[in-house]
């Protein structure tokens, strides 16, 4: 049987579980797949540091260049983490003529043109199912199966961590730093979860999904991110109360005039869509095509098993194009759509939460600014809620652009009546 | 630009979706496949029939078999329905090396083995995206992106019409009749709903599943197939009461001793478990992979457009596999774990709804029957609710054998004091 050489760079959770699952499904990948899966080298420098999978010391090379130097590996997986490291080697890769596996989702979403530019130069592709919500096929599905769509829009609930976060202050009641505290002790948060909690992990996700979607990179610091951080107990009750649920969404929208819009937003999801029903750590992506019409996915979006599901799903592809080699390797870098959507011009419903002096007339101040700004329609007003000697002032607003709410949100906070910092948020449509 | 030629047979609701879409997004598949996708001929018997979509007369060929015969046609689609039309066509196609792409379910999961033997033998793909849940890639998610699963189990609403129905039922205390009516008259039901309603069609889908999932062919009369045709509003009550929704779940389970359950029944589940939520005619698979954990794939499950959607999806599958032969051409009939477990051993929880008389002692003798079969274990149990003369006895039972329930209720209907037929389902458990 045919032997497909393996070298894997990277020996933490994610790479220890693709060890310890090519190994326990090494016969079933074999009547599967028709030939042999062989993990021959893992480059790992720290080889004395106790680990809970121990390092099949036979195997191990101290460098990644150990990897693309030896002529028996095929296909080579990048799981170092970090940026510079990981480029250097998958650039390598490719001029190399070995094909990549990566769950780099940091690295593709800062280079992925270059990575990919230079694969499609030299024909050898790069995988990264992984990358992007876990154990979810959510790349193949998106390049193979709905090849025939254009992408109407994506939602994303693809941070396990603030999704787990919010999911405890909405059972709970709790606040974002005892829900954090909670997440840490339960090993879904890292010890220093900037990355997860300020939704930039979502973000590289975010660009990723719409590069592949609409074919171009988005450059980053043009992506709208925002995390859960600033997310009071008081938001998440009042948004039970109005139906809704709040998540952190990844919102990737085609608009009428070709641009798209990206961006990564704590939102209002209304409880009849079933975005709100996805709890704790898993994740879920719904997709709406022309054709195919609105779809969902839904799975574990990170950890040693569910993302190693993904990285040998990608060793099968890269064994099926090494045993026949594809044209075909998914449909990034076309430039067929270059236009971000400024993130000032998005438009959605958005709920608004002010802290107020409680005496008469406050909210005609308020809905005078909305108005002043074209906002004309808010309609929804939650009576007012005691804490303290101060009012909270929750309002509703029917579609406005993020614009216009920055701009009135700017007027209101001046005003004498209102109290400490304005929040607000976009609430997704109920269709 | 390299072209490749589809012939398509069958000019029904999906071929036309078929039609329409590739004309639509053809700019768009050139772009992202690299190759032109041209349907030259469509084999369509009846050319006088009123149609919603006008045939393209140009193109139009009597018979199958003009397709076969066109040595420009590099794949055929099969949507003809019925089953030996089909099945001669997908053989000979096969036998002359053309690709064949098929959404015909009751084929498959008739003569799958025969014809992915053929296919096998041949070395021809064929694809058959569009034969199990319309638009949602389940069956390239199975069989590539979860190639490195042992399955452990799978949970399926396939069937929308059933669906739909059993939805409104329990919206609004419907009986089956009335909501059958209403989802004809809403078009989400056939004129003759038989493979609807009573399981077949989601018989046909829980087969190709569980075919492609552990390699062999389930023959269908050893599948227990039940419909929805006797769920009553006191059933869709009473599990809203208990915290469930009923659902038609077709359901694959490995078991412990290496055999496979496959079935389709109506089944109580959770309000909990996420596919309580999936209501009218979406579909929903649930997988349960031993690395990747637990999975949901949600979306259109019929319909011209998500059918068409995987239709194109395979066709650039079979493109891919013209340009670049593939090896990999799934993995089913490896006959890896042949062996089914009979339905009679089924485990699980068991809903119970009796008519009796109204009297005491009635409890007493029907908990003594089932502690004879050895199902010590009713411990929920239902106040009873007064309908005219009869009361209903309404028990929740924990696990036991289906065939510990059927003996349990042949010797509970010869009680006197129970009237009409006991009615049970099997009760998803919750996680």
């Amino acid at each position: 049987m045919r032997e497909v050489g393996i070298g894997l760079a990277g020996f933490g959770t994610v790479g220890a579980g693709v060890y310890l699952n090519l190994e326990k499904n090494r016969e079933l990948l074999r009547e599967r797949i028709g030939c042999d899966l062989v993990l021959r080298k893992i480059a790992e420098r720290d080889t004395l540091r106790p680990r809970p999978v121990p390092l099949p010391l036979d195997r191990v090379v101290p460098d990644w260049r150990d990897l693309l130097d030896d002529p028996s590996l095929d296909v080579v997986i990048e799981l170092m983490g970090g940026i510079e490291q990981p480029r250097q080697m998958i650039l390598e890769a490719i001029q190399r003529g070995k094909m990549v596996v990566t769950a780099n989702k940091a690295l593709l979403a800062e280079h992925g043109a270059e990575i990919f530019g230079l694969a499609v130069e030299k024909r050898v592709p790069v995988f990264y199912e992984a990358a992007v919500a876990g154990g979810i096929p959510i790349i193949k599905s998106v390049r193979e199966a709905f090849v025939g769509n254009h992408f109407l829009r994506v939602r994303g609930i693809v941070n396990g961590t603030s999704n787990y976060i919010l999911t405890r202050m909405a059972e709970s009641g709790m606040d974002f730093a005892s829900a954090l505290r909670e997440a840490q002790e339960a090993g879904y948060a890292e010890a220093n979860p900037a990355l997860d909690v300020n939704g930039w992990d979502a973000g590289h996700k975010a660009i990723i999904l719409a590069s592949l979607a609409y074919g171009f990179w988005v450059p980053s610091q043009d992506v709208l991110v925002e995390g859960i951080e600033k997310v009071t107990p008081a938001d998440s009750r009042f948004a039970a109360q109005l139906g809704y649920t709040i998540k952190l969404l990844a919102c990737i929208d085609a608009c009428a005039d070709g641009s798209v819009e990206v961006s990564v937003q704590p939102s209002f999801v209304p409880n009849g869509n079933i975005l709100a029903s996805v709890n704790g750590v898993f994740n879920a992506i719904a997709v709406r095509g022309d054709v195919v019409g609105d779809t969902l996915f839904y799975g574990r979006g990170a950890g040693q098993d569910p993302t190693a599901s993904s990285v040998i799903g990608d060793l099968a592809d890269a064994a099926n194009a090494l045993l026949s080699p594809r044209s075909f390797y998914g449909f990034v870098p076309h430039g067929l759509y270059g236009k971000l959507r400024p993130a000032s011009e998005m438009v959605s419903p958005f709920y608004l939460r002010l802290g107020v002096e409680d005496r008469p007339g406050v909210l005609a101040r308020i809905a005078g600014v909305l108005g002043e700004e074209g906002i004309g329609n808010s309609s929804v007003i939650q009576p007012e809620s005691q804490e303290g000697e101060e009012a909270s002032l929750n309002l509703m607003v029917h579609d406005a652009t993020r614009g216009q709410m920055l701009s009135a949100l700017e007027k209101i906070r001046s005003l004498d009546c209102v109290r400490g910092e304005p929040a607000f948020y976009r609430v997704e449509a109920s269709a």
